[in-house]
């Protein structure tokens, strides 16, 4: 199975250990594209070559970015890890779960996975349409991050895909995603739905609600349509 | 499911690091029996106190020996796992398949691991029953120690019936959505949005995406709040 359309997405990653044990596990189980979004260590590091072994290719080829946003724009599926409950309704998933759900298109999609003193962030676990939580012991339930993405990574190689019978319907990339859910936000907040203090956290609901859904590029357009007609009818009153 | 009867064996393990990593795995997947079978490190290793994190407490109990058969003496069921084909005419199994095997006595069973740079031999793999070989990239096959433990452990932890903790968010009475829908319909039709002509057949768009959704009772009262707020902003405006 090709898995070279999945990259792995570490946010801040600090230990060149991991880095290397993960570029390791990548090649182990197929994956070959690595991205670093604001490392604090470098895949130049000792530590991280001696790591990776024979997987010295995948931390040569590793993509550096300074932002998550850059990381996922070409990205039509977002999944991110967490190992803590949080205040965020989207039902976590096993990684065995997600794998079908990544493997179920050959566009390019993205597994995230935090910093490893805190874990991807509210802001961050957002813009993921899935959030996966491995099962662990609760009397220690916090991972190793190059154990957290082994573990994502042997879920995928060893997923059986079912053929897609899904919709063929468009999928949007993270980029069309995000401006529908600025524009949602600024036409919330002219009706004064929305108060610009408390907009990013009510946002969440909404956001989660559309992740969801998994909306189509169709329905994006739709929505904003709808949007758009809102600032009319509004501006035409005054 | 308690898993304190399955013991990790390590056979003559070599690096400090791997010994660590391991001890965290364990107790993140609620394992806590480690055996060492002529060990090359030591558990005191600065690096294996380091990686085991709020493990160290596997590495102050684990059982050092010089011989394996020490360490498998009492054990009723027995595992080993290797990266290569052997001639061996045991079948190899996934983690997977394995798990419920080892997880159906409650006497002392064991999971053996051969050392960084060899593997178990022959030897050491004919006094297991099951031989165990996890999938990976034949391009690099080679996992290190710490991820196969990891992955074995991963396997043995999630093969118990876990609660189910999903979310009990309310589903919404069908009478409740229809309600939405029906005002999604008049709101739309103020703003100018729809015409009342063709509002039917654009409406099964809107339906379609938030049926998807499956629309909890608490998002239903988030979007009609959204509904009140426009038709409050556009009269404001009159």
């Amino acid at each position: 199975m090709d898995l070279h359309h999945i990259r792995i997405v570490l946010v801040e990653p600090a230990g060149a250990l991991n880095l290397g044990s993960i570029a390791r596990s990548m090649k182990n189980f197929g994956l070959s594209q690595l991205w670093l979004v604001a490392p604090r260590c470098s895949v130049d590091d000792p530590d991280a070559q001696r790591m990776a072994v024979h997987a010295q290719d995948i931390l040569t080829s590793a993509v550096v970015c300074s932002d998550l946003a850059v990381a996922l724009a070409d990205c039509e599926r977002v999944a991110g890890t967490t190992a803590r409950e949080r205040k965020v309704s989207t039902p976590f998933q096993g990684a065995d779960a997600v794998a079908p759900w990544l493997l179920g298109t050959t566009a390019e999609v993205a597994y995230i996975f935090g910093p490893e003193d805190r874990g991807l962030n509210n802001a961050e676990l957002s813009v993921c349409q899935r959030h996966v939580q491995i099962p662990t012991n609760p009397a220690y339930s916090s991972l190793n991050l190059a154990q957290a993405v082994t573990l994502c990574a042997y879920e995928l190689f060893t997923c059986q895909p079912t053929p897609t019978t899904a919709k063929a319907a468009s999928q949007p990339a993270n980029a069309e995603l995000e401006g529908f859910y600025t524009h949602l936000e600024q036409t919330l907040l002219t009706i004064g739905y929305l108060q610009p203090h408390t907009a990013s956290s009510k946002l969440q609901k909404f956001r989660r609600l559309f992740n969801r859904a998994e909306l189509t590029t169709e329905e994006i357009t739709l929505l904003r349509g709808v949007l758009r007609q809102l600032a009319w009818a509004t501006s035409q009153k005054t």
